[in-house]
């Protein structure tokens, strides 16, 4: 058996009619990761084991714990046989917010009354994306096919997602994969940060279906234009609208949609000459 | 604008070189759903809503709440602008059960030290499916090609998952759909006990790929094989072996590749006939 954390060899049988014949195929890693701050547990995602500091720190700036890396004081992954652990100390102003962030929650979740407080804190309003940086659509289809050569880890799986992060002039600078898109896209935004890189001039691409969460997480990485593979939802786009987020989907090899935002985009070919 | 709360039009410009063109499509819609047992939120989810009382008891089985419909004294559904509220009344029995889970559970998340009880949590044994029934190969992969036309919501918004109920003899019986994958099984689970169908001698089809949750969900349901359309994680393997679960994955339209308890699987597409 052949693992390096991430994928694993498995037998399988192929079926096409007649017999099965007995062959075998790598599949994905999937564990449950816990992400902890201050020792108490904020959250338990099933995830493939990769980049986890990564992961920790995107969770923690698309949950709205941090908006810096270096407010997390530090991290440790720690590996047990039930799963993994991200543990994370925060610095002392943000730690006294996640305190008082959770001693606000124990409420309504026991309120005994209704779900109405747990519906407010579902869908808060996006964080608003300011950039007025522009975009050759056909730089961004381009991107989407440069896309699938890097994620290494689907190529052998099959069954991973992708999210990541293009910048014109330079491309494809950053991709994180996983099992869950949310956990890939929450890996990519914790790059971004801990490597410091501006985002507003920047592109998240993902091989996803875009669901409201997708871009949520997007407006706090603050990117301006976000394009993916699949359809969006109809709450995705109102909420691309609102955080003022380009939101290109359904993307394939000829062409996309282009549901929020156009006027980032510049469609012409070719530089425009004075007449 | 035409909508029946589960689709919506929206606008878009189509772009495939040149200039872009204004269009529409339709999209999936997404809401905050609160799952509330005794006036006190379990869980918020992004859904389609739609099958709603389906999903509240299918979270009720899935989440080890219920065993049987009848378990849910009385549920309602309450809209409002923030989202919709599932709102569930246990019977006395189960909501003791349930209120003695939620006081075990408070500890760990705030103990302070690890997260090692909320990992332990996270990863349950599975129930184990003690199922006889067989299968022919055949008729599965009939059954996935028989799905496609009957995802009605899917047809028009290419962007949610289905979940459905195949037998031998009658085919698919039940199928449910939701922009969230784990969603579309719960609703599955939940028209499933709610219509006191029996599950050990079925298949359930997936859409979408196999995580970890969606093997242990279709134990909770009792259903003896699993058939997707994309890979399995290599825990979702081990689960469904575990659980005696047959699993079969990326179902292709001549084919499909078999993981877990193929010993329910009849590979000979004529009947065996007396030498």
């Amino acid at each position: 058996m052949i693992s390096d954390g991430t994928l694993r060899q498995r037998a399988k049988l192929l079926w096409c009619g007649g017999n099965p014949t007995l062959s075998s195929r790598y599949v994905a890693e999937e564990r449950a990761i816990a992400l902890t701050f201050g020792g108490s547990t904020n959250a338990v995602m099933m995830a493939t084991p990769a980049d986890l500091e990564d992961f920790g720190v995107g969770f923690a700036l698309t949950e709205g714990i941090i908006e810096q890396a270096d407010e997390i004081a530090s991290i440790e992954v720690v590996e047990s046989s039930l799963g993994i652990e991200i543990q994370m100390w925060l610095g002392r102003d943000r730690a006294d917010e996640l305190s008082a962030r959770r001693r606000a929650m124990i409420g309504p979740v026991g309120c005994g009354l209704c779900g109405i407080e747990s519906l407010e804190q579902a869908c808060p309003a996006p964080r608003h994306v300011s950039s007025t940086a522009t975009f050759r659509a056909r730089d961004l289809l381009n991107a989407m096919t440069a896309l699938a050569p890097l994620q290494e880890l689907n190529q052998k799986t099959r069954g991973v997602h992708a999210a990541a992060f293009w910048q014109p002039h330079t491309g494809i600078g950053l991709v994180r994969e996983d099992v869950g898109r949310h956990n890939a896209l929450d890996k990519l935004a914790g790059a971004l940060l801990r490597e410091n890189m501006a985002r507003a001039g920047g592109a998240i691409l993902l091989t996803s279906r875009v669901s409201v969460e997708m871009v949520q997480k997007t407006a706090r990485i603050g990117a301006a234009v976000l394009v993916a593979v699949s359809a969006p939802t109809s709450l995705a786009v109102e909420t691309a609208d609102q955080a003022g987020i380009t939101l290109i989907a359904v993307a394939r090899s000829d062409g996309y949609e282009i549901f929020t935002h156009p006027d980032r985009l510049i469609f012409s070919d070719f530089p425009t000459v004075a007449a």
